[in-house]
């Protein structure tokens, strides 16, 4: 019987899965997370995005770039021509937190939930790095991937009821 | 009054903080995270890390390299020539979980609990990478910094009833 | 009606532009650029490249590899396999510059220029670095895309009296 | 005689210069370029930064960015722990161009003069990126150092009437 | 008559070959290579694999994703999406070696040997690196292409006695 | 007792050791290598170096770089700001071999020895790749440190009759 953790060998080592039989199918990925902060960082995020010390628009452009990262961050991963990233934060007032979601798409052989995964983990780290001064208690949570099409698996989507 | 949001000048413009005043000082960073996952997916890393393919071994990798890669992925953080970098994995049956606590040193002008949160959010994400093909709903949850020492602002640690 | 500002969407937000439906084409793009120097600075490097010290041939290296670090610097670059790279110096010794052309090939959905100003870019750059302890008040002049081909909307040139 | 090209020894082969004797000292570099435009596309980027599209607020990041990968481009850069990087962007509408000025610093054992640099010519890249689907004509023009303090040489400034 | 030396153009000028026309086809690569160490240093290994301190486990991981940085690390190598790495490593006690073998394969326009032979590189110095404190006379040795296989060139396999 | 292998802690698990302690001194290290080939691809190099087709120019610039990208590639290093990069080649008719012998320094905590190790392993991959299409059974060996200097260990030079 084969092991369902597909990155390890009948010997139990580690290895880059071997893709190259599959087709090169349109591939899509969302993923999503969110950090909570005290209500008074939350203010200074929320005023800054309307005038000001725009800390979302930074946390944006280090979470596109963390996608074309992934492959380089994560050992097992494949590199892949990213045809797509897309980035949204919204702010939850009543939460006192930010969340953000990516979506990530590829013509290539596997998939990119790993890329929307890792650009939700560095725009969830940029807000903080950005925030420590004021508050260094923020939490990052809830960070999931929500979506998948493409591929073999074909589609799926999480169960939840956030 | 200045913005608490330091990373932003009075125009409101994003900038890497000037440290070059700042003392070289030792300075600690410590932070966590987890990923919960299904107890059957919990099984398989637990048993691999017993015998063989060893799930969190390689995660533990992925997490001190990142470390490294912070300034990289972060816009407005200094690079720092770190000199320690310790990763922990705790498995947390009960809760179907597996913890990760990374701690980050330097002799630097500032801190490194960047590369912390880095260390830790990549760890976990090489976890959900290897175990992604039997559970896609494994969720990354609670990454905080725990504790900080050194530099002007001295000691600090999360209030927490983890 | 659209903004010409492709990369940014109907909210003014950042994103890599979708290309997953654009045709994978030959493409090619030619970047020039120069530097401009004092007479002497110029001697040193146009005796170098037919004796030792040469200047150029490192730089000719430098902006290949810059071409390939394209995607990593600029924020919402698609990363693209690229097929060719051919950098070419021009001495002009009336005008003291160095002139610099860089031409990139892919099969890829998107252009690269981008990639080619990057090789110039890095070039031009390099060439300062190894002359500047003879002369800091170099100049780098003129990095612009001069010839484009392949894609939608076909092919490009510049107009100049250059 | 020893060639004023540092960076090639006796036999002319490249190296990377020993640094390893000179002071840590306090060393500030500021470096500015320029990227012409048509009037039209000036408008894009002026009204962005007001309203939505914020063309300079990417460019900013992207520069910042570049300025921390300058020991990765430049083939013999030495790799430096900076301490501060601000970039600024000046809009003359008059001239039809985007101005920007790098000042970079640290505490090291050599000039910061190429962070400086690449911090403008990736700036500079990337406003040309997001505007290039509207005007691909534009150019950069006039990347040099401004000023330079601190190490051996001590202060150093441009002579420039612009 | 061209020369037998396909990175240098007609002038002896370096540059990363025009691959545009060549088709996409599957390619492997196998390459392999060894580090020979003292007994005790062999023994401490080959227990490390049965029981703790798994330093084969880690340099598995640094080979797979030396594997990807090979068009980073070779000037004029092409970037490649890489579709499969394997990294195995056998303990020979009578010679006191620790033998490496890489397998990368790609659809590519190019061969995928470099790619092979950087992840050798890298595991066999991450091998070095865990265990210099202990050894610091080891030698890696016999670093070479196996076998190539996809492209014009067909199916090619080293002569070897070994 | 503690184990040799110091990157292991006591529960065999893999970390980048705490130097945080150590004294920052000013530390050399030497390695060299060799790559061996056919006498027709020997003297396609010999001649390239004194004519056009620079071989060993390019292989030289890889090679610094690859020092600087040491610990991006070797999991437990520690990230250093190097001081000094020298790289040599030596064209052994003889033998039909380039030897190549790195030298780097730094003001650390730590040794260089895995950087000039890194310079050596990437010079030859650089001219493996070079020459590939004219001989692909070259073998890179005999790559080891030769010299050591600075830090707690003091001087250390290995033993060997070649």
């Amino acid at each position: 019987m084969t092991s369902p953790l597909t990155h390890f060998d009948a010997q139990g080592e580690a290895h880059m899965v071997d893709v190259s039989a599959k087709a090169e199918t349109h591939r899509v990925a969302v993923a999503a997370g969110e950090i909570r902060m005290q209500p008074e960082t939350f203010a200074l995020i929320a005023s800054g995005t309307a005038k000001k010390g725009d800390v979302l628009g930074v946390a944006r452009i280090a979470a596109i770039q963390g996608a074309k990262r992934c492959s380089d961050l994560v050992p097992l991963c494949h590199p892949l021509p990213i045809t797509r990233v897309k980035v949204e934060f919204e702010l939850d007032e009543a939460g006192s937190r930010v969340l953000c979601r990516a979506q990530v798409e590829t013509l290539g052989r596997t998939g990119v939930e790993m890329e929307a995964l890792c650009a939700v983990q560095v725009g969830l780290l940029t807000i903080y790095d950005m925030c420590k001064a004021a508050d260094r208690g923020m939490v990052i949570d809830r960070v999931r991937v929500l979506e998948k099409q493409g591929g073999k698996s074909g589609e799926w989507r999480a169960l939840e009821s956030a």
